[in-house]
């Protein structure tokens, strides 16, 4: 159904793109083939490294007229195949669009082109005094996949998710339209609010080809802590009890021994504790050192009466290295534990967060395989795996479907949803549509009529359950 | 084209609704024909007081089948004309809808029906240690209002709009079906934003039937001040120092003398002070005083180095209650001082309000018409209203007209919008269409398709510009 990439098509796109950043065929590296997990995996016939928006453009209405797929593709650190050529045609890779083009101090936005990686991104407002809260674990991701994704992260717990900070997106149409939704404006109740509907849609509606962030003044304190538990049910079950505290926290995350082994097997470098089965790491940040005080007292005590054998700050440099690293390690540390693996990131409720790693482990010992996991325990957001160990792929097959009926029926069972951040790509599809039933896909695939009647662009993926 | 009501269908209704919530034609009062501007007016040819999603949902239903106009309404405070029936039909009015269902102090979420008002919804959470940080002036529209208007109010610089707090919505179709979009979770990457999408969608798309919102404890501390300058573009200008500032700040409004004196008249009730052109009120608030005096003395410094010839504190109950109560009065008060106006509550960049408040004089002379405005300068929506003053009709509607077109065009020359929080509506369709341009339009009548293929939810408003 779709037109097969051939030469004319090359010849057509180097009149306005320089051979140099057209890659055909054998040329394109396997890279581009996989994400960060690799279980779907599908090659382009060409790859773009695009400068512009104009080229993305141009791009775009040439496949329109032509019905060529696309995708668009940043650092391929995705883990449900969100970018990947599945149909062929052409990929859009827009990591060499990584400028930052303006910090408004006024308006306290910041302006990027998609291929700014969040590490960067980060980097420079903080060097002006400036926050971007949003926090993924993934630090090289960049923050076009942020967006659409709709990536959570550490801090969602205070500070909320990429949505609440993104407030303009520039993005090419299927048909090759640009079009700005949002603007640097703070409220907006001026028709559809496409801006959302762009965010988290990976990709399927439109190429995001800039963006305008919402910053704050960056806080001048943060403190962290971590808290042993002797198992993690205990550790778990102190969250709710926190967030009834009504304590203002900044990130509440949980670790188990067995994955903090990992990390300093894959790292090479100690963390500070390992006398105990689980962890919690608790963030305060703010501009008032004794309002921190006052709260990091608060919860420590309450995390001490409920079972934390003692509360250590992750205060000098050294030990905040090696804590940070750490966790920021985890999910390339289990995969270094195993040959292959696979990911699941539901949120529940934050009440059920002890419940549903409880499950985990029953699943673990149903379907007999490893299933590490650690996460967001403050907004319920939980990132497990599910190791091979070198299983045969049949039996591999079997339980890993097993296991993830399993894990996303108690999610559907808990009111949460299949994705709290990775987002539902290709892999995840399924699941999606037990989710929300037949009404809400039907509703989604409309949507995706509207933007994309000829469904070129990242086809077969989110709502389209059987290509 | 649509089905005209008649004897059968509300005989068919009465089967499932008692007739004492069923009034028809002349048993209508004449508030369901208007809003609060009253410049949209028409009666439907049915009211249903409505108790549950169940019973809308079987209303829903039958319009599906039969092809006849439906449109919610709630308080019916709304100023664009969103909630009038302007082809006829049906009106299901939520207000008996008016439940709070549960305090969850576990997930930080309130769940509610769409009938509460935000003034109860305050009270309650309020009363239990609680925040809903979302505070349009006015108080007495419904939750299910603010929700479709993504509705901003005063707080919004620090707390952000209705969209930021709403976790879910249980909804009824047009074709009858009740959906759910979203849970009480704090992330979710899980398809396309649909929840999102219906906010802000001013009851076009769906009938919310059931809201899940988010809540933060209370913040313990609250302070307001108010600073007199001699002229209105020197208590603007002093805005973005503020903002440049990096000072946390809840509110900053602006009101002028002229406006506070017609509250004054209104309410029969003595502001603090009326010895000045221009004021600006600022709210902090947080949890620990030392730091919001540190924040509020470096603010007042700052205002009276830009022009404040004073602070006052807000502090005394009596003085709270007289500022706080004219800042509520406002829109009725100029209300009261002319025979009919009209409104325009554009957004602009934070950063040009004060050129904007500066054309809107500049406009006012060119038409020869008085344009008081109040509202927001911290996030830089403004509420302007153009009073007519006993002008006769049709030279009116020539200086309205030419009014709205000036500005309307500068706020787009600004990267503005056309609402900041009325929403769209009827009346303002054509400055949306100007702003975004047909490419969106088009988007935005698609999605309208895809929720409403037979275009009898609420038809003729937002983006349907030639009807």
């Amino acid at each position: 159904m779709y037109k097969k990439i051939d030469n004319k098509d090359v010849e057509y796109l180097k009149t306005f793109i320089p051979a140099e950043r057209i890659f055909v065929g054998e040329e394109i590296s396997h890279d581009y083939a996989h994400d960060e997990l690799g279980d779907v995996e599908a090659k382009p016939d060409l790859l773009i490294k695009v400068l512009s928006t104009e080229e993305v453009s141009k791009i775009m209405k040439y496949a329109y007229d032509n019905e060529i797929p696309v995708v668009a593709r940043g650092s391929g650190t995705g883990l449900v195949g969100s970018s990947t050529a599945i149909k062929g045609g052409i990929m859009i890779c827009t990591s060499l669009m990584n400028h930052i083009l303006e910090l408004d101090e006024n308006n306290l936005t910041l302006t990027v082109e998609p291929g700014v990686l969040l590490m960067e991104l980060q980097a420079y407002v903080e060097e002006h005094g400036f926050f971007y809260p949003p926090d993924p674990g993934e630090k090289s991701a960049t923050i076009g996949g942020n967006i659409s994704t709709n990536a959570g992260g550490m801090r969602a717990v205070k500070y909320g998710v990429t949505r609440d900070y993104v407030r303009a997106l520039k993005v090419v149409l299927p048909n090759g339209n640009i079009e700005t939704f949002g603007s640097k404006c703070v409220k907006n109740s001026s028709g559809y609010a496409m801006k959302d509907l762009i965010v988290g849609s990976e990709g399927t509606l439109c190429i995001i080809t800039e963006a305008i962030l919402k910053l704050l003044p960056l806080p001048s304190q943060s403190v962290s802590m971590l808290l042993p538990f002797t198992t993690m049910e205990k550790a778990i079950e102190v969250v709710p009890e926190i967030i009834k505290s009504k304590a203002s926290l900044t990130a509440i995350e949980y670790m188990s021994l067995d994955t903090i082994i990992s990390a300093e097997d894959f790292l090479g470098k100690k963390f500070p504790d390992t006398n105990y089965e689980a962890y919690i790491l608790l963030t305060f940040d703010g501009n008032n050192m004794q309002e921190i005080e006052e709260e990091y007292t608060k919860v420590a005590n309450l995390c001490i009466e409920h079972g934390a054998i003692d509360g250590y700050f992750v205060d000098t440099d050294e030990r905040k290295k090696s804590v940070w690293n750490a966790r920021g390690a985890f999910l390339e540390a289990i995969k270094a534990t195993t040959d292959f693996m696979d990911e699941c990131d539901v949120v529940v409720p934050k009440d059920k967060v002890a419940s549903y790693i409880k499950y985990t482990h029953e699943v673990a010992k149903e379907v007999n395989l490893r299933i590490p996991s650690f996460g967001h325990a403050g907004d319920g957001n939980l990132h497990i795996y599910i190791c091979r160990d070198n299983l045969p792929n049949d039996e591999w097959e079997i339980r890993l479907n097993k296991a993830f009926d399993m894990l996303y029926n108690k999610a559907n069972e808990f009111d949460g949803h299949v994705s709290g951040e990775h987002g539902i790509g290709y892999a995840k599809r399924k699941y999606l549509a037990n989710q929300v039933g037949e009404q809400q896909i039907q509703l989604m695939q409309g949507i995706k009529k509207v933007f994309d009647p000829k469904e070129i662009l990242n086809p077969g993926k989110v709502c389209y359950i059987n290509e």
